[in-house]
């Protein structure tokens, strides 16, 4: 037997429709591009979200067709957003970050067919451009008076092209389950992969999101999304914020601890989110000017493990919650926030950061289980570490243009971390998948042998692999970049870190380098290193042997 | 294009999953029917849960199967709806305050299977079971020790029964749109008409309700639904706790002040919804006391107005946030809740409260319209008033059993209320549409003239209906209870109210009566009354002709 509810299709374009409606005059101000503060409101956003939906569609722009955007956080780039989705085109963020030669990958593999850009990024697609046959049009984020001479292809400022739109003109209806937006991932290997959300994927993800041990904004708050919008669905904060009413601050391309500071204290900001690093130039500025922040009330930190310092720092120093978070952009990205349940509500000091150094709990809508290598499932004990694997409302099936679903039988996708789940279902990140050092059937986590060696004084920078033996299977070997002047020796570390872990953690050699190497995006490329010491002789396996 | 997020069914029993992995140990406390306080947690509701259903299934209850419960809110009871609806069956609430001969007519209009019920209602069932005989078992929800000898057909204690099964049980898969739980709308005129809510309704509906701005409970609130689980749907809390992981408190049957305060405070309760005779008797049983409410953070009211000076005393004596809620049957029931936006929240004393006498704002998931007579929509300048039509994620579309969809060109559904909406979009009701006087094409709202009635000193309780009038159509008449000893004349009433609104909105006439109909539920029967008054001659109409 059916329900007799209403079919109510979960649409991205409710989002800006109720925003419009219930919180019309809520401003949201961006640092723009070209240079001065801007402010405007939902009504707003959402009149001219029409308005560039009507002149999308003027240019031939039909359902499924995808539109790229290659911008910072801004009102024109929310805008875009629901102008794009609100026909059934689909939003690709890309990210600038990617190396030079990714960008025109992705662009065609998307098979993008217009280009809505920012003036920051115009000497970038001008060098492009030849690579990149299939874009249209080039539509610059700016007004005329700040358009630049281009030659890319038909190019026009945003504003003198959406005015030639009157907004007399109503969303396109359809399935909710019609792709909304778009965004790669840029793994370590490999060509990178399209996420595709759709509709109902987004809008799901938001109310998930909103559950007030999740992100739970309201309209009384002020969020800004320090995380680009470019970066993994904006950790859906361009679609959450607009659902529950709060302002927005946008802050552009500035992201340096001076701009990013006087934005949340001159517009009072209650909720942001962003990377580490953008928290640690933060912080560093607020130990220099002497700075407080009187309204920030949470920030959630993801993208990459958040210090223990760096959270004690924000609660002890400045009052601020920490929500340590962590997802992936094929989970829409939220997997796990850390806010504090009544579990652990009463621990304060070390015990609260022990609690506070995981990534925390998933929201309704996400599933998530740890298995070894043969998909048994391990217990929720806090100890023992497994893959990490997910299921859910907005968690990705299928990989564009994969003829395969990435899922297991069960219908999880396997997250390519190794974790560990604790009894009040706290997730706590202990490495990769790949990473993990497997020894005589056991895992050694190479990222807990790394946080140990960064931990001794001589120590500017260090990686752990797994390097083949014998007996073993895999022993982790340590790569240590010395601190300027520094040369200390193999067992001056080994001795640093023995007490500290289990015996057989420890590795089983040290190795010096003058400099490790990166990913575009800051994270230490192993495969360079497991490429570069793939031959490498253990001296205790030739004890051994 | 379609996107490539994975498939993830909106299943209730989803929500009791999430709560029993990631809050486990919550618990849940319950004033059981047998009287004393009862506690367990999420983990052992749902491993019951899981035994219910195996055992429903072994009597032979399947996909769409009808399970009746007449029951208060207690842990037994809400393992009730999961366990029912986990194999696709569907909780059918029958509410026990139905007039009798109601009762048997819903029950056998839903062609319910089997009935659960408290230990309340076994003389009532034994009374009406001649009637019931689509019933093929009783499920007392009770224990061995406690069970009386019942006539009742196969009548079995509900822990002995449920002991029958071993929780080695799946919950059943289907589609999201499969029904889950049915609820009836008892009218004032014609038969109760049955809500079949679906899974993905009553899921929305519970992620609508957990946004900030709505209920927005988290872990770490303690909440107390003395709305009971047969009203509306418990107003959404039955689902919308436990997908938050927060901890509950069942009242049981007992709801007077003093039983209700001492759940209040020996459990730390933070958060709790009723109607408002409910916290009338609260509020008196404090009066009394000089007891105070520490822990409470916010009560949801709604029902019916909840009366301004209800407002003031918890918030201004008490320090208890007041939200004001409306809502129906109809609508799962959440419609709008009064929590301040920013657009008000500088408001203080009667500028706040006159704020707080609107019923407040949708959350993302219901759209509001209101209209004139010929469908045309009103202004939302908080004094134009028309009639209220919803649509959303789970508002209903067609009544069981019923052959039309009961929804207008627009697909929205008409409430039946009378209401403004102002520019932020609160929206107040003004009255029902029935009772609303249509006087020269101009509306006048009943409420509001028996609201201001009611201030006059001798009126004990007042009822204003439309008597029809050859030249306006329909003007107001006033019939009034005189309070004990008091004789109060026509035109004393009349001036009192005549320097408070509008002269054309002044009634026409007063007659004074002993006493006015009321319906099942409490409310004034307008029905009966202009059945009486349908031959009135109001006096200035034979003045005028």
């Amino acid at each position: 037997m059916q329900g007799l509810m209403q079919d109510w299709p979960l649409l991205c374009h409710r989002i800006i429709d109720h925003a419009a409606t219930y919180h019309a005059a809520r401003p949201i101000v961006s640092r723009s591009i070209e240079g001065p503060i801007h402010t405007t409101d939902y009504a707003t956003v959402r009149r001219r979200a029409l308005q560039l939906a009507q002149r999308l569609e003027r240019d031939g722009v039909r359902l499924g067709d995808r539109v790229a955007t290659l911008a910072w956080n801004s009102w024109r780039h929310l805008e875009s957003w629901y102008g794009i989705l609100g026909i059934g085109a689909v939003y690709h963020t890309v990210n600038p970050r990617l190396f030079p030669d990714q960008i025109p990958w992705i662009i065609n593999h998307a098979e993008d067919r217009v280009m809505m850009t920012d003036l920051t990024f115009l000497p970038l697609l001008e060098r492009l451009a030849p690579q990149l046959p299939l874009i249209e049009r080039y539509i610059v984020l700016t007004d005329a008076a700040h358009m630049p001479d281009t030659p890319l292809k038909k190019a026009v400022p945003y504003e003198d092209w959406i005015a030639e739109a009157d907004g007399d003109f109503a969303w396109k209806s359809f399935d909710e389950t019609t792709a909304a937006g778009m965004c790669y991932t840029s793994g370590t290997t490999g060509s990178p992969k399209g996420v595709l959300y759709s509709h109902r994927s987004n809008v799901l993800h938001s109310m998930m999101a909103s559950a007030p041990d999740a992100m739970g904004v309201s309209s009384g708050d002020v969020v800004m999304p320090v995380v680009p919008m470019f970066h993994a669905n904006c950790w859906g904060m361009a679609l959450t914020a607009p659902m529950n009413g709060s302002a927005m601050v946008m802050p552009g391309q500035k992201m340096d601890g001076a701009s990013i500071y006087e934005l949340l204290d001159t517009y009072k900001v209650t909720c942001t989110a962003a990377v580490p690093t953008v928290w640690l130039m933060l912080l560093q500025h607020l130990q220099a000017s002497g700075a407080k922040l009187p309204y920030l009330r949470r920030v959630i930190i993801g993208g990459s493990a958040c210090p223990r310092a760096m959270t004690k720092t924000f609660e002890e120093d400045y009052g601020v919650e920490v929500v340590h978070a962590w997802g992936m952009t094929e989970m829409s990205p939220l997997g796990t926030l850390g806010s504090i349940k009544p579990d652990y509500a009463g621990l304060t000091g070390e015990a609260r950061l022990d609690i506070k150094e995981k990534q925390g709990h998933p929201p309704f809508g996400v599933e998530m289980k740890i298995t070894d290598d043969n998909d048994r499932d391990l217990p929720w004990d806090g100890k023992t570490f497994g893959r990490l694997k997910v299921r859910g409302a907005a968690v990705l099936r299928r990989y564009y243009k994969e003829d395969d679903d990435a899922l297991d039988a069960q219908g999880f996708f396997d997250t390519g971390d190794v974790a560990t789940m604790d009894p009040h279902g706290y997730m706590h990140i202990t490495d990769r998948a790949k990473d993990v050092i497997k020894s005589g059937g056991e895992w050694i986590s190479s990222i807990a042998l790394e946080n140990l060696a960064i931990g001794h004084p001589k120590v500017a920078e260090a990686a752990v692999i797994g390097v083949r033996h014998p007996k073993w299977g895999e022993r982790p070997l340590l790569v240590v970049v010395p601190k300027a002047g520094e040369t200390p020796a193999r067992e001056e570390i080994l001795d640093f870190m023995r007490s500290k872990i289990a015996a057989w953690w420890i590795p089983d050699d040290v190795v010096f380098v003058p400099e490790i190497p990166h990913t575009a995006t800051g994270k230490i490329l192993k495969t360079a290193l497991r490429e570069a010491f793939k031959d490498y002789i253990l001296p205790n396996r030739v004890a051994a042997e």
